[in-house]
């Protein structure tokens, strides 16, 4: 798998706000994906969680993450990225209005809940367009 | 987690032609996530691989794989399949095709490369409809 820096017109497509998902290890050894928000920023990728979510507790145990990204809704374009996550606080959930702001033009509705970041530093991708290696 | 049977309503979503995300793990425990055609059949679900798929080797060496499914272009519905992987080959290309037909109205394209299929037995599911639980 290649690593980073990705192509600028990868690049592009991840700035905008797509369809994604994101993949973890759980304790026991298994793996598990949910739908998520993303922000690519300055190269690396923004995930913000409820400070409930069991994501959280399988990301301390494994903080190594997978997350694909699809094109759009030209889903058979899609962008996998490989990292770590770094997780950190949102007090202020600045992270998660940003997320919120770029997915649907307003801040985050919910303002009661903690909010956990989690910052993944990328280490390799690979993207795949139509079946086929998607090299620009 | 429930378990299976999925409720009819979300059962009717998993029949479409829907974009969806397999998450497996890899030998070394890291996550791997990618795009995948599936079919969903009879309360399973039915993937398809070329035959030189990394992804088989992963599953090989651990068959438990988390399938995320949105529901077309309305991705803030999806839902998740947690459960384990069965491979056989695929001689006569009869499930890539069923699966292709029912993604593009055509058998699969390329006819001189080896198929494998993954029938996965669901264990477990979650769905979430904009930030809430999916519950028909």
């Amino acid at each position: 798998m290649p690593k980073p820096p990705l192509p600028d017109e990868l690049q592009q497509v991840l700035a905008n706000p797509n369809p994604s998902i994101i993949g973890t290890v759980r304790p026991d050894g298994s793996p598990n994906t949910v739908a998520t928000w993303y922000l690519w920023e300055d190269g690396r990728v923004l995930v913000n969680m409820d400070e409930g979510r069991k994501r959280l507790e399988y990301l301390r145990h494994e903080p190594r993450v997978s997350l694909t990204v699809l094109d759009g809704d030209r889903w058979y374009r899609h962008i996998t990225l490989h990292g770590r996550a770094t997780l950190e606080d949102d007090p202020n959930l600045e992270d998660i209005d940003r997320i919120a702001t770029h997915y649907t033009g307003r801040p985050y509705s919910q303002r009661d809940r903690g909010r956990v970041s989690g910052w993944i530093e990328v280490e390799s991708w690979y993207a795949w367009n139509g079946g086929q290696p998607w090299s620009p």
